[in-house]
């Protein structure tokens, strides 16, 4: 299993074993790390759309490990203004870096991207098509918090149609002893397509009401219902209230639920919700430094004993750092 | 005295003697530092506004001690575009970094970001209320100049009624034996809740006359007068022209006085006098490295020994750097 | 001839012998550089205007060799909003700074800045002006493809009278032994007074036939024609066709023949042409980083044994890198 080199475009491209390792490396970052690592090393960091945790915990990840960062939160600061295209900015850029991530607001542009450069490049969302990091995360904190990818159930809740992290957790998820249940109003339910890569047995339940279900979940995934889904303002008001969980959707649910969610959030998740043990969208949101430092690092080739020996070698005496 | 993990969000925070202590370790930092002190450290670097010489003195003072920096320099390069909280916002950056300091309009929204975060909040201005590192760089520059913050005239000039900089010295000026004088005009009057703060006997005179007083001040501290606070452009252009300053300034002055302005400018003081020994008010925007190294390494737990000891040991054996 | 603290606003200043001491320091650190070279050093990178390649490839440059950068990507994002003058900018920021690369859309703005500036000042396109570390970069790219600048042939295409690339790129070749050709619409001919810095046997032809002098090229250098350089969309369509190069120009050229750009293009060079040998636009782009790690080295002391002793010191131990 070799990941030097290799871009990181879509989950689906990652089999089994190869996700086991990417999270089993995270494990190790999230514990100790060496701050030189990766020293000499450039990222370029391409973000043609504003992003806040993406970016930044990407340019974290690099700037702990030693390595340093180049690129752009906006597309206006870029030649593309002048009419330049896509692939000549990647190729030029490509001569100034050893690793690329770009967001994009075009599905595939990473691809394309990945196409004309020589260097790893890391797909950091493309529109609506894939955020395979984001879902890295997503996968490492049910790791980190169960201590497997088996034997839970996790329920899915809100917009579960449009919401491209959902549909990438639970294809990388149809690999695992999971039992799934899809929470959300009639209009924005999960689509057949990705319905259709779980295992059926694997689906123990699709339905509007979020308390017929309260009871059975072991993590419950939120998302957010965007308004501009809805042609009437009342109809999104009086949906979405549905999906909202706070101190009561506890009193339902298992004592040790687990609550997650991409962030940011708008107001499907009350603040009175932040301090309890249940909540785990922020050590989720926190999760995404030693998860990309673990793939920038893989890809970098500065991984490898992880990867081949399942564990660090306890004579490479890296230094423990927080 | 601690000052390790320390929020900085208000002048009024710190005692006398904490305000003596950052200025000496300011005063060790513009003499010689340890380029590797910060090694490893990380600044959350969030400009939620624009800012030239805020931003690029920490960014410039972290990079100088080998630290390194994250953050964006516009709040539209953000997820507070898609409805996110400052809190959130803050909670999540909190996980990625180990210093934070934030400019944002509004008043209170430093305070906010020290509530939520873990790491240490540095307020980088925070809409009218506080620019409590400017204060900082303001007095280090009458302290480097005078040898002290005791015995000396001051007359604050131009609008200090809105001026949060004007405001913000004088309160701290307090605590020392300084007279001060103020020079505006009768509609830009300093508050009086800001003079209630000083011993009656330290304000000499309050004055729209500049030249009544001009022969009395060792330091003149100069603001810019907006030309907004003015409903009609003729009164902000004959109102303002009586509190400029240039050479004529200095035939009425006395012959050491020193000259301070927070920048930018635009029209109050003449380029005339830029090449002036008069003139302390570049000194004071370049001040804004040592101080912000200070301020930055106190709060990190790195200049623990100077404070303890109102020196550094000389066993320390730091590099003389610039 | 020593480049320590020396401004680069103009190639002009350059003398012939200082031109080739830039360009085989370039081609040193296009074969190996030591990344720790310039630790400690800090570069203000200001681009009032966007660009990709010029700001990213002078950040790489600086990170590549240790050292680090403040900066901004367009000036809205700075204290010039406030209606501070440039050179008050320029006076702060080079007191916090090392080495300053500027970008302005006025003329003549990068040497105001150097005339503030304690610090170098490196001009990165002051508007329609100069732009000489992109010459620097074509000269490189000519001297490391053909071993030299003298013994060859080039044809400059499209808008000659606007480009101020190939003015510049023009002036500095006239130091050398090479034959040029001038192609472009009647419209954009080539200034006089840049051919008249040219020994007139140097210019072979003056021609708007590309195919009339395509089998006497060794470098044919083509720019964009811009549309709005005409009043009908169709002029611009139908002149600016004839400007345009593909593989049906490899046919009648050299078989040697190397293509150069400045990049951005938009339509003048078919991207059929990228994968041949005869493409050198992209190794062009690509040479930013050893051009101007080479002059950030020169500029601050730090590349002085190349210049005096013509190769590096076998002694000086640097490692190989890339």
């Amino acid at each position: 299993m070799g990941f030097t080199g290799r871009d990181i475009l879509a989950l689906e491209d990652f089999s089994k074993a190869e996700l086991l390792a990417v999270l089993k490396t995270s494990l190790l970052f999230s514990q100790m790390y060496d701050p030189q690592l990766l020293q000499g090393k450039l990222l370029a960091s391409l973000f043609f759309e504003p992003s806040t945790r993406t970016r930044l915990s990407f340019e974290a990840s690099m700037k702990k490990l030693g390595g340093n960062v180049i690129g752009f939160s906006d597309w206006k600061d870029t030649s593309i203004q002048k009419g330049e295209d896509l692939q000549d900015t990647i190729k030029v850029i490509d001569g100034y870096s050893d690793v690329i991530v770009i967001r994009h607001p075009d599905n595939g542009s990473a691809h394309a991207a990945a196409q004309i450069a020589k260097a790893p490049v890391i797909n950091g969302g493309d529109g609506s098509n894939q955020h395979p990091t984001q879902t890295f995360v997503d996968l490492f904190t049910i790791f980190q918090s169960h201590g497997s990818l088996d034997g839970f159930s996790i329920g899915f809740l809100g917009d579960l149609k449009y919401g491209r992290t959902v549909h990438s957790l639970v294809k990388a998820l149809k690999h695992f002893d999971v039992d799934m249940y899809f929470i959300s109003p009639q209009e924005l339910k999960m689509p057949r397509g990705v319905l259709d890569v779980v295992p059926p047995h694997r689906i123990k339940k699709e339905t509007n009401d979020l308390y017929e279900v309260a009871g059975e979940l072991d993590f419950v995934y939120a998302t957010r219902i965007q308004k501009e889904r809805f042609l009437v303002e009342e109809d999104y008001a009086k949906i979405s209230s549905g999906y909202q969980l706070g101190m009561g959707f506890l009193t339902k649910a298992k004592k040790s639920v687990k609550i997650m969610h991409p962030l940011p959030r708008v107001g499907e998740l009350q603040h009175e919700l932040d301090e309890s043990t249940n909540a785990l969208y922020f050590q989720q949101a926190h999760n995404g430094i030693p998860v990309r430092m673990a793939l920038l690092s893989l890809v970098l080739g500065y991984a490898q004993d992880v990867l081949d020996h399942g564990v660090v070698k306890s004579d490479v005496g890296l230094p423990i750092h927080h």
